[in-house]
């Protein structure tokens, strides 16, 4: 897509030089969104590969990245965001911006709701991501094509959406609009269980091989794509299930007596109702291809 | 790697021209390990596509193909190659060899136990495979890399397990060797129960959308990841669940108790424990790179 610099911003902060931050200020220096890219992280190490690899022009502390920036993307676990936003919300003024990229949303728009600055803030959810964590993990074009969320933006102002929307726009994403409750209980389906489980399983088959050193030679790629998310960073993933608690819960209670369902027909050697369980989950090839 | 004719075979006759039969027979036509295949399949509609595509020589009726055949693949799900199993080997003489490709061993194995031509036959296991199915997902190149498995060698007259290592090095596979029972332990930890867990995921998910209909518009990566096993064939992985149904349950409960940890610490809020277990399941990283 075609960027003007009507749409960009002079200046862009990036608050987290990790996976998401890190690919999203790539991708905002090399397609021209933004002039200036200031980079923030408390991490010493990461904030030095972040400048070496070029994601970012400078390092400041967060006050004096925050005052300058036209835009501030909020890119640290979900905890550490709603501890922040606040703070970061008194350094900005009228026609400043900030955003987030946290993958659960209603406590941190609980922690703002009266600020007096919420309108300058926009929740945001670019669905993107790899199992990969830290600045050496940014990719470029890590969010071309997929789901970038604007979330409850009846909340927000205008202009705030609308340079948002750009990035986003500018990073290749379809933008969809949720309000935050309904986001955290569908990802809590779409995304959130899909790493519960995946801990789950890397966690039983780790257990085994105490026994069973071997255990991983005859690992398929079946047990590669379901356990790939239990490499996932739990500093990340720690906050977003507890900040999601009920959403996520729900889900695995329900997933648990689907398993309990599966498992019965298994001990009860019940083929017919273990193949109907089956064929009733292909079902799920009309929507992954 | 380099293949000589000695170390082929003239006739190879594959029974089930569905993914794995199918990319045998792709496979051993285009580096030359058979010069002539000759497919069965009871499904009319597979049979005519497989030979649409190339994927055999001819069509024949089970005993014309074993018959003629100086290797013989059995290429059908494991409940359907337990019954066909004895009556295949009563076809074969002293120089011709059977062996199959089914996830699960034991049964099969204890199937043939006393059978008279025991010896011809070699329990095999190529560790690879899509979540697709049908002679039009048969695929070059699938086996290249994989781990083969020959279980219970001892079993088998040495000519026999030599031809088919030489197929599956001809397929460019890595050979393990394995008794029956320690290989469906094995294979239900890194294997089945990734299955398992992605038929529930999905039958979870599917559940919610009848309620909530755009409940996959947020799907990501992660999700797909982990349910893409959810399209597995119910007709293939059925009999692979009650043939290892005592090992596979073992590996549910273990995992129930996992998942239950997970839950308890997300239900307590209990980060600590939480950040552990997933810190824990973060030791994967060693066995996925």
């Amino acid at each position: 897509m075609e960027l003007t610099a009507a749409t960009g911003v002079e200046c862009l902060a990036v608050v987290g030089l990790g996976l998401i931050g890190g690919s999203m200020a790539r991708d905002a220096r090399a397609n021209g969104f933004a002039r200036r890219i200031l980079g923030v992280d408390r991490n010493p190490e990461n904030a030095r590969r972040a400048l070496e690899l070029g994601l970012v022009d400078v390092l400041l502390p967060l006050d004096d990245a925050v005052s300058q920036a036209d835009l501030t993307i909020i890119a640290i676990p979900v905890d550490a965001a709603i501890r922040a936003v606040s703070e970061i919300l008194d350094k900005v003024g009228d026609h400043q911006v900030v955003t987030d990229v946290c993958s659960t949303k209603l406590t941190l728009m609980e922690a703002i709701r009266r600020h007096p600055r919420r309108s300058r803030f926009v929740g945001g959810h670019p669905m993107a991501g790899t199992e990969f964590s830290g600045p050496e993990a940014a990719r470029f074009g890590l969010f071309a094509g997929k789901v970038g969320i604007v979330c409850d933006e009846s909340d927000s102002a205008p202009d705030a959406v609308a340079k948002v929307e750009a990035l986003y726009r500018a990073l290749g994403m379809r933008i969809e609009r949720f309000d935050a409750a309904r986001h955290d209980m569908h990802v809590a389906y779409v995304s959130h269980v899909s790493h519960v489980i995946s801990y789950a399983l890397a966690l039983t088959v780790l257990e085994k091989e105490k026994d069973e050193n071997q255990i991983f030679n005859l690992a398929s790629g079946g047990f590669s794509s379901t356990a790939r998310l239990a490499k996932s960073s739990a500093d990340m993933w720690t906050p977003i299930f507890l900040n999601n608690r009920e959403n996520v819960l729900a889900v695995i209670d329900t997933y648990l007596g689907k398993l309990g369902e599966l498992r019965n027909a298994i001990e009860q050697n019940d083929e017919a109702r273990l193949r109907a369980l089956m064929a009733a989950a292909n079902d799920i090839r009309r929507v992954l291809r």
